[in-house]
């Protein structure tokens, strides 16, 4: 079986416009911009786009992409201290000459919705669910929950190398119960791993890592990110040769932009409350 | 074999002394001490006594009981401006009227020595290593690297349930590189994962639940914690049924409290510096 990422992500839009349609002064997300490459400019418009579709005003600031770090800052100040923003995100990447690190560092943790902040990585460590949640391991746990799958005390092998979804999605799952095999890309014999596995998350940026005799019946296969080899986009699963009777995977190319989206706009919606 | 916690402990406190000892200013350490329950001092005094050893002032500052917490926030706030003080603890647990996670939010992350502010959680998961480390998942790591395995792409197998020891220690060696199955106390058949594992590490708080079928020949156990029942000491493994010969094995009760108070000078050290 496909999972239908964009039937979810759908379900995640239309809950978060209904409750938004149900407030009288509405959210708003700003964007700080500085380096309009042309990947960059894609994910704002897609945000603007969907932030738009779900009744969440969106504000862009542009700063110019040879500006100071000190102008960036300042900026970030001002959104910090102005209580008519409650969140906000800085695309990155930042060109070369600022300390992306030291950006970062200084956006609030209250209106960090991105989720970048090291005071908000820690407050999953200690599953505080009030408050924000790392993007893609959140949409991961939406679609685990859509599958219906009783996910915890289950052996989940999550494959990766990654700060923003690997050690996250590890975490978020440690936190809601499940028995976590963590792999990375120098683990030897990984099928030993995923063949008994319910579930198996792969983040690898490897094509082909995954073929159906490593998957036992009716596990489910998240296959979180994708790579483009001569224009092809390709995920870690080799889904072309996986029987779909036997697992449940999501496609690749799917709908994983707009999933991160929606948890965005989720994470804005409750810094705005 | 026996791993001698003791000869890892002090080779720590006399790397500690020998680097101190060559300052001129020496390094202090402060400490908060809001509810002196008999636990709480006997705490106190070991970090007391191991500080002095290392040539590292201990300056106790003590609250009543029944303080409220509008002056133990104003305690840390003049901690947190303090010039003179560069790393402090809290000692917990506080008196139950007290908000214990808004005390301990309200500690600068820069003087947080015992890594209990989400902010310094958050660095461990981008494994900053230029910060504190937590001083149980850290002394684990010590200990590891005595025993001169090459932890880096092994499967280590992590049991337990707790923010402070279980899920740190799970995340550092992710960051190492290992391969790591984390179980928890509902894992159906902890063996299944055991069984195969280069090293096990064990803070589940039930005595008896490592026996020697579970351990593969030359596995290294190391034993986190210890529960006592009716005055007598037990760690999770059964070591008094293990063969000493077939697996590597800390002993509980063992040398815990002061490899975590060399962990905590370490890190105070880092304040200083």
């Amino acid at each position: 079986m496909l999972i239908d990422w964009k039937k979810i992500a759908w379900k995640i839009f239309e809950d978060i416009k209904k409750e938004v349609s149900r407030m009288s002064k509405k959210p708003a997300l700003w964007a700080l911009l500085v380096w309009d490459n042309s990947s960059s400019i894609r994910y704002i418009e897609q945000k603007k786009k969907w932030a738009e579709y779900v009744w969440i005003k969106f504000i862009l600031k542009k700063l110019p992409e040879h500006v100071s770090e000190n102008e960036i800052l300042s900026t970030i100040e001002s959104f910090n201290t102005d209580d008519n923003i409650s969140g906000y995100i800085v695309q990155l990447p930042l060109p070369s000459h600022i300390d992306e690190k030291k950006i970062i560092k200084s956006i609030s943790p209250k209106k960090d919705v991105d989720w970048f902040h090291p005071e908000n990585q820690g407050k999953l460590m200690i599953w505080d669910k009030t408050w924000f949640s790392p993007c893609t391991p959140a949409w991961i746990l939406e679609l685990l929950k859509s599958t219906e799958i009783d996910y915890i005390w289950k052996q989940v092998v999550v494959i990766g190398r990654s700060n923003i979804v690997w050690k996250p999605i590890t975490t978020l799952l440690i936190n809601e119960g499940a028995t976590v095999i963590s792999c990375n890309s120098k683990t030897p014999n990984i099928r030993k791993f995923t063949i008994d596995a319910d579930i198996v998350i792969s983040a690898a940026w490897k094509p082909g890592l995954l073929t159906l005799d490593m998957i036992k019946k009716d596990a489910i296969v998240i296959d979180v990110w994708f790579t483009v080899i001569e224009w092809k986009i390709y995920g870690d699963a080799d889904t072309h040769n996986m029987d779909l009777a036997w697992v449940k995977v999501t496609p690749v190319p799917g709908w994983v932009g707009p999933l991160t989206v929606a948890m965005l706009m989720k994470n804005t919606l409750k810094s705005w409350k």
